[in-house]
């Protein structure tokens, strides 16, 4: 139950950057729940996390941690997010973060800890401990596949992309993986997501490109509006090339764009009981606020999302989601909307051309375009999301048992 | 599939009020499909309406009429919803209320037409204008239920509520109908609400009276949070019984409030595949503005509303859905969150006595209460819902089929 083929491409090796996926027995025994990141002595991080004020335990010490000295791993387990856990939670992140600082002999900042899973019950630590050590001693520069797949929970498939892109006639490489299928509506990240490169950046430049990517790609994406308490998107500049990208460097923004773009669609491609890929695209507003959540409320109308599981080219149920987006002095008379190329709206009323037929050969596809425009200014921005299936249901009512 | 019994008890007639159901044949053959009221010749009426922009013809045309003319007859159709159907669906609109108006000699503003049920399909008009003659021939004094029936779409029961409240000694009776099953986040207004009483009440105060109970009524609950294109709640004084009730009367409003409520709880309990009538109560915020958000936002997550389809205790969805409400400043230390009277978050983090068992049997119940206290001011708020079911996506993705 996932949109599209799934096929990654080359996901090309980072220099200085080594992983490990190895098996904790966190939810269940024998699967990879446990990856480490090495990210060598000379890389630069970056980070947007959840705007969740329930963030869980990892996400403060990560924060924390980020702000007192260069990180040198990522530890990240699935199968229990450590969030709603108190102190307790805290501390049980901390004594991840320190088994590693000592087996490395480094400061315990340098070490990011991350965490994805059910949330309100504790870490069970000791787990996690014991797995570190056979983490690092199996640390190669090329498991890009491995690692995506021990991230996942309720994913179908691992997500990465990866690309090279050509800096001041050098190559530089950009590689990334991300996880998430549910409680999706990052914001300010996704629910996991790591991007390396092996360029060169200096750290406040790294966060800005890492901003711009992020709000390009993760923070247009929903599954089901739920934003987690325990999004963390991290990107790591490890400097092996040699090559230095400055700041504001468009070739480097666009190559970072389409890794993160590929992920942040991998996603929704991949989202719990998804049977459609679906974009959302606002044409013609005001002002950009409105083209972005009005965007928001027709990808996240469960009636809309509900049509669009039975390929049912009931359009009224988009009218009335653009009608209630709370535009201000909406002219209904200028709106027109388009599944796909057909145009099923125009000047406010059922187009004259529009007929069933084609409106129903346009949902039948796996990937649609609803398209929407308003006819008052320049601006518009474009939301990506997936239907609304009896899956989705059946796998958020049976996810603890 | 509905929560509790759907019990409505003794229905009272509304003295100047008459009434009938008939079939028009709209969308099924012998279904009742058409609604008359007659108001009477001294009825005062008030009413409110969706926000929703692309607002359905009958809304217009009903706008329009309320402030030309006092209404005297409503015509209410199912089957069909008048929306998006541009200049055509008002002059549909207007030819059900000029046939009324021929046949009684009226003009045709004192006529409010009504429309429920799929968006985007012209209304067979004819078909209702043959079933008039009909209706207007059976009015009765006394048939609520089957008027309660007449405006059903989805709605697997009907919904009336009647009280019978004492006004300077002398008894004013209310008695009510609705609709109602999905697209229901009612904003002014459900889809279909009326509401009768025999005082005589000056136009302007019944305006206010409508405006509170609905606030604390229709405007509390969401079943999906999609606000219809045909939300409309008209509530009429016929004076027939003599007693006059002026502004500001605490107990007219208290019984009014009574019936209301009524009507807004069974549209959840009735909502499409709910298992569960839900309250979100949201104490202790700072301004009365997020308590009422954070109620929705909890009231509206997919992932909360699967898990208490699923009676899974996953109490972390809820906190996850406090967490992400935007509530400025939130001091997560002195969130507490309850399941029924179970604490299952105190001070941010699970609650010290907490245990699974203890949260299942709540869930396991038809009828929960989640109350969620912010410990930051002393206004409050609460909201209805229901659970996300299988059938609701059922429903939904075979509603035109």
């Amino acid at each position: 139950m996932a949109v599209g083929s799934g096929e990654l491409g080359t996901l090309h090796p980072v220099k200085g950057i080594s992983m490990a996926a190895v098996s904790a027995g966190i939810k269940k025994p024998g699967r990879l729940d446990c990856v480490v990141f090495s990210l060598g002595d000379e890389a630069t991080v970056a980070g947007v996390f959840t705007t969740n004020a329930f963030c869980a335990a990892p996400v403060t010490v990560c924060k924390n941690h980020l702000a007192q000295a260069a990180p040198r791993y990522f530890v990240i387990n699935t199968g229990n997010a450590n969030a709603g856990t108190g102190k307790q939670g805290i501390d049980n992140a901390l004594q991840v973060c320190l088994e590693v600082a000592e087996l490395k002999q480094l400061p315990v900042a340098a070490i990011l800890p991350f965490s994805t899973g059910v949330i309100g019950e504790q870490l069970p630590v000791t787990k996690i401990i014991d797995a570190i050590p056979h983490a690092l001693d199996n640390l190669v520069e090329d498991n890009w596949l491995e690692c995506a797949r021990g991230i996942m929970t309720t994913d179908t498939r691992p997500k990465a992309a990866s690309v090279r892109v050509d800096i001041g006639g050098k190559p530089v490489t950009i590689t990334g993986i991300a996880k998430g299928a549910g409680m999706i509506k990052p914001n300010m990240a996704t629910m996991l997501g790591y991007v390396f490169t092996d360029a060169a950046i200096d750290k406040a430049d790294l966060q800005q490109y890492l901003d711009k990517s992020v709000n390009a790609s993760f923070n247009r994406i929903t599954v089901d509006s739920d934003t987690s308490t325990n999004d963390c998107c991290m990107l790591a500049a490890s400097g092996a090339s040699g090559i230095v990208v400055g700041a504001d460097d468009g070739r480097f923004q666009a190559a970072l764009d389409k890794v993160f773009i590929a992920l942040a669609q991998g996603i929704v491609r991949d989202a719990e009981g998804a049977t459609k890929f679906i974009t959302v695209r606002v044409e013609g507003g005001a002002v950009p606020e409105e083209c972005l959540s009005l965007a928001y409320t027709v990808a996240e109308s469960p009636l809309v999302k509900t049509a669009l599981f039975a390929s049912d080219p009931n359009w009224g149920r988009i009218l009335a989601a653009v009608g209630r987006a709370g535009i201000q002095n909406l002219d209904i008379g200028k709106v027109a909307i388009y599944l796909g190329d057909v145009c099923i709206v125009e000047a406010g009323a059922v187009a004259p051309g529009y007929t069933e037929a084609a409106g129903q050969a346009v949902m039948e596809k796996e990937e649609i375009t609803i398209r929407i425009v308003l006819g008052r200014g320049d601006c518009n921005d474009t939301v990506w999301t997936c239907d609304l299936s009896h899956d989705y249901v059946t796998i958020n009512a049976e996810y603890r048992t």
